[in-house]
């Protein structure tokens, strides 16, 4: 088996929507196919929020894969290995400066995985697991993420919909943005969700938007309510911040879907001050480098002390939902606007209580997802 | 004034040079021309190390400087104001992930400041010093660097010949490359060099390949040499691990080149365990977002006790010259091999006892730098 050809293309992701921080008018993602000599297809596709890959794919990432001894990429079975092939693709870059490097490596790396679980005709979960040595299972844990902010902040109208919807869908935990109005029509908005979500069961992402200051006037404002968790309530990388509103407040913190790397997640375990008990960490794993460096990390905190249910990986993403299914994590995002790229569950997979189950087709299933499939229009012919 | 056009090119910076990390052979940086409605032109040319940045430009930062309002890229006089258009090119990225996109705002930050000494008629040093309310000067302290690894490591005499040269030609700090050969190899090019810089003036680079318990090894090893600092004794992004080495050597440590943000420099200084007495600050400006950020980074370890003779910015770069003698930092690094794009001073500046003098031309003087303004090639017409 030889890589015959690698092609991308960028994507518009451009909505309405926006969240605490910024605007999605303009954004992007990279679609990837992988190519084999015998034909098959191994499909990749960013995760959201940090722009397409394309130029960098072009430029660095294709080109050392192309070039790679072809023995080089597989493993002893003859397989694409994508350890190996993640090894060839970072050489001669520098430590640091994780950014977009990462999430280029990450969509190229999904590609792989999908390709690798074609070859053996099985879901990528059961390939993701038998990889990493765990015991994987075709379902996992879901929560449903909605509540973007509209043209009117203030209409709660749309907010609960999306609520009742994904709840009557079998969704029992939801996430909604807040942060990005004044701090009275966010708790509008809270309390209209807790309504439909229930107590313990809504969890709130503000973008890491405030500084520490402004964090502990919104959580001390929203302490009453019982909450699942707050999402980012600091920028990404302020571990002092974290560890303050963690010391302070007891409410779960989620965090980590903004830093892209071993070395970035070693610091938030060593700084951040989370808590084993409640935390949950939130990394990307397309935009981390994909899942070698994603396996590091979850090895990482499980060797100080962390249980992998407090795992869930950011965004509505079909790479986060199998690498839940597979190593047992704790939770999958799920976008719950089916007609975006990266919303909706593989083959409209079930959600019963909570729970999604994955269809039994091969790979990741991105044919089973109209609006994600559809991305990859002129990559396949 | 309207900015016209903005025109960028990617440039081959392929050597046969490597350190202990990576090596050099597919090199590339960007150069960056904004031309203004009166035909004034601002050149602005990549750092090295991190590849060119060239597809992010056209993507995101070159349309949205494009897109602006004309009035919003300028102060009361009319003139470029590079902290407007920064935040103008930053409108919709979320926080973290500080990679590409840094080098990519920086080399358009730096063809802005060139613009707006164009446009003022003096040298940058001037331009920088004034917006930033320093007082600077037209000097900067500077060091050499060389001593990369060749074909043959065992062999000084490359080595010997570039210090010795630099030596003759006023330089009195120098830098080399080590980590990249054996421990004993090392040690023969360390006290070749020394030989040649003198004690307490010979600086070594490790790019941050080590883990701590290897660089606690070489550094026990290197103890009983009187030696300028060690640079990144181990990896970039390991605040703790270069705690460690910091509590346990004596030896200054210099390091910040690979981290590219406010963000990424706070938690050094917060985590990193560095002395104000003795340890360098190298975060390169180019790659890090620009002088808008360093400027920042700059305040945030002055509040702490840091004094800005601890910062010497990374890279042979002629915005690094500049900004050292804007803001009386500690020192410039130059690259001793002026035929490198990136090496060299402008205008053959004298070095006199280890201090270059900047020409009097307006900018940053890249016209007078014949390898560098030679990647500009095409792009001024």
């Amino acid at each position: 088996m030889k890589i015959a050809a690698i092609r991308e293309k960028t994507v518009s992701l451009a909505s309405g929507l926006r969240n605490a921080g910024i605007a999605y008018d303009a954004m992007t993602a990279s679609a990837v196919v992988v190519e084999t000599d015998g034909g098959l297809h191994g499909l990749g596709f960013d995760s959201v929020g940090r722009y397409g890959h394309g130029a960098l794919l072009r430029e660095r990432f294709i080109p050392r894969l192309l070039d790679a001894p072809p023995g080089g990429l597989l493993d002893g079975d003859g397989l694409i290995d994508p350890a190996a092939a993640w090894r060839i693709m970072m050489a001669n870059e520098k430590p640091g400066g994780h950014g977009e490097r990462a999430g280029a490596v990450g969509v190229l790396d999904m590609a792989l995985w999908d390709l690798r679980a074609r070859q053996r005709g099985e879901p990528a979960w059961r390939t993701i697991a038998d990889y990493f040595g765990a015991a994987g299972a075709p379902a996992a844990a879901v929560y449903g993420t909605g509540g973007h902010y509209g043209a009117d902040a203030a209409d709660t109208g749309p907010l609960r919909a999306s609520l009742a919807g994904a709840r009557a869908r079998g969704f029992r935990t939801f996430k909604i943005k807040i942060g990005g109005a004044p701090l009275k029509t966010d708790i509008a908005r809270v309390e209209a969700a807790l309504e439909i979500a229930g107590p313990g069961a809504l969890a709130l992402d503000t973008n890491g938007v405030w500084e520490p200051e402004t964090a502990a006037g919104w959580l001390a404002a929203l302490a009453d309510y019982d909450l699942a968790w707050i999402e980012e309530p600091v920028s990404p990388l302020d571990y002092a911040g974290l560890a303050a509103i963690a010391g302070r407040f007891a409410i779960p913190i989620g965090t980590g879907e903004n830093l892209f790397s071993f070395d970035d997640a070693r610091n938030l375990e060593r700084h951040g001050g989370l808590r084993p008990d409640r935390d949950l960490l939130q990394f990307d794993i397309s935009l981390s480098y994909g899942l070698p460096e994603y396996v590091r990390i979850v090895r990482l905190f499980e060797g100080n002390g962390w249980s992998p249910q407090r795992f869930a990986p950011h965004a509505g993403h079909v790479l986060a939902l199998h690498t839940v299914a597979a190593l047992g994590l704790g939770m999958a995002e799920v976008a719950l606007d089916a007609a975006l790229p990266v919303g909706g569950l593989p083959g409209g997979a079930p959600v019963e209580d909570g729970r999604a189950t994955l269809p039994d087709v091969p790979g990741f299933g991105i044919e089973t997802m109209p609006a994600l499939h559809a991305c990859f229009a002129g990559l396949l012919d």
